[in-house]
């Protein structure tokens, strides 16, 4: 599978939607395979809150493949012999894409809190204009799970008929208070830490041993992302054996994956990228624009799959469920499908449990 | 309704689990109505994590009456002009029974981290040697949610036959690893806030402002209580109406409910405290000290009902029905009842939806 790293950089302003402009900036994306002579063979790959644009392949030296790599590559369900697939970094984040800790022209220094917040409608928005530059005018599919989910929503509503099929995962149409309260959490955590100071923080001081404002808040997080069965299975009650039940500070074995995953993760996650991702997770409503959720969803053309995790616990399948009531309901039933995959894993089962969607994803596709 | 609100000192030592001692120790309570000349009309109500001794009527000036003030009362489903009611702050908590900020005997200085762990065995065996002094050897009932839950189905194991009926809401047979989880986020985020010192602060310090960590531990705290479905209700994507959209932090309802109550909390309730009680929580298990689960509910004679509610996403109610089913295939089936309530409320619903299980408990404690 050949892959390929880039970055594109964009002297046009990228006019968001809260008014503001973001110009110039930068896309960071990764591609896989190759674009056929038609350019017809394209499938974007939409990422979640804490995903980059290494969705798949293995760098040199890499102990982990990227995200969706059992998904992605070479006879795969989506099959890079096949197919070319796109991931871009979504702005905001902090794998290279324009985000808070890039330089706010003509300045060198960081934008920080001048930032503007951006939403899921500017990620998509601006990924549209790279596809443009890339000479891409129709995708194959676009994918995406959580965060990612959201956006290939959002795309199927604002560029309806760009890709012939549109794939959905554990995502909803309006963001619920419960996620909402979840990220609150990690936003609270990371602000009232001391070394945040306000924004003022050196990233180095976080590549050692961590920050703890994103840690404790990641390890909320994490809750969010399993369920209780998952935990049961994964961990049960047993204890780190060489702590004592009576010590204070003795712990089970689900707080040490906890604290290793929540202070891992604040080694390399930037956040400020996670204090505007979560907001625009916070803030996603694919009614908003439109007159209502109906009317979004009026628009759409693509052939839309939407798919579920029985105990996501996070975005739930009923949410998603609805888009599908609603479509159905307005004579849409013909371009939606929506399938619920039986799984007690929690909301991460789109990045786990592949063997349980990807021959429904082979078959939408084509193999 | 009588109210009285009392503090007994012990000088023998309270033998823990751990095997460590507690000496002395005082123990706070509170009573409603009176003792019967036969002393066979008192009921033990069970405090939760956060609860304290006070669990109805109004202090003078008092803005809020107890936690239970719904069900505990003149003509109410807990009838104090029939019962003699006690509440009873457990060791650990910060409420004026002994826990780590108390003074570690013969020092005036608190115990602090010297503080030994305490379990919810622990807190009940406390309990019945208050009952002893107060020359109660029998109650016509324990009734308790949650943590309460606990000390109700700990006390029904340990001293079988000392209730007549039991009565436990909201709690397990052993705390699984998803509860611990939350419990971890709130117990690492004390813990790293440089403003706990190591648990040499001067809770003075945060009387005034609060203290970060507890606020935004609890916050997460607050998440578990609620369900998805009462946070629609309560919140919907309401979004404070001076806040913009696209202010990164304008807030929605439902961060605002975070803060208020999380900040709030942390004036008043203390973080050693804290650490102590979800540890308690965290090693409940109803079957230690005993060959197996089985063995355990054996011993029960009290008669025993189970309160579920439905979308409790804490204790959930398997876990209860777990209990029910145990004792149903032991032969106990004539001792054991289940109860699931209807209720989309969350874990919180025993403290907030009392009419959805008043009656019962007055159908089994005879009105």
């Amino acid at each position: 599978m050949k892959i390929v790293t880039k970055k594109e950089t964009f002297t046009n302003p990228l006019y968001l939607e809260s008014g503001r402009i973001l110009e110039p900036y930068e896309l960071v994306y990764e591609t896989y395979g190759e674009l056929n002579d038609e350019r017809s063979n394209a499938i974007l790959i939409t990422h979640a809150l804490s995903g980059s644009h290494h969705a798949a392949g293995r760098y040199e030296g890499e102990r982990k493949p990227g995200w969706w790599d059992g998904l992605i590559g070479d006879g795969k369900a989506v099959d890079t012999k096949k197919f070319f697939v796109i991931c871009v970094n979504v702005i905001g984040s902090c794998y290279g894409s324009t985000g808070p800790m890039s330089p706010m022209y003509p300045s060198l220094e960081p934008y920080r809190f001048r930032f503007p917040v951006v939403t899921v409608k500017d990620m998509v928005k601006a990924q549209r204009i790279l596809l443009d530059r890339l000479g891409i005018d129709r995708l194959h599919a676009i994918i995406g799970g959580s965060m990612g989910g959201m956006q290939a929503l959002r795309f199927a509503v604002e560029y309806p008929s760009f890709a012939r099929h549109t794939i959905a995962m554990a995502a909803t149409y309006a963001t619920r208070p419960w996620v909402i309260a979840f990220n609150k959490v990690v936003q609270e955590a990371i602000v009232k830490d001391p070394r945040f100071q306000n924004g003022n923080y050196d990233p180095k001081d976080f590549a050692e041993e961590g920050f703890t404002g994103l840690a404790v808040g990641r390890m909320a997080g994490h809750i969010s992302y399993l369920s209780p069965e998952s935990m049961d299975r994964k961990f049960g009650r047993a204890y780190v054996e060489t702590d004592g039940l009576f010590e204070l500070f003795g712990k089970f074995q689900v707080e040490r994956y906890l604290e290793y995953n929540g202070y891992g993760f604040s080694k390399w996650f930037d956040p400020l990228s996670y204090l505007y991702i979560t907001k625009a997770i916070n803030i996603f409503d694919l009614s908003r624009g439109h007159d209502s959720l109906e009317e979004a969803l009026k628009r759409i053309r693509t052939d839309l799959h939407l798919i579920s995790f029985q105990r996501d616990l996070l975005f739930m399948p009923e949410e998603m469920r609805h888009i599908a009531d609603v479509m159905g309901a307005q004579g849409q039933g013909e371009l939606v499908r929506y399938y619920e995959v039986e799984s007690d894993y929690g909301h991460d089962a789109f990045l786990v449990e592949l063997e349980k969607f990807s021959d429904y994803i082979a078959d939408v596709i084509g193999k």
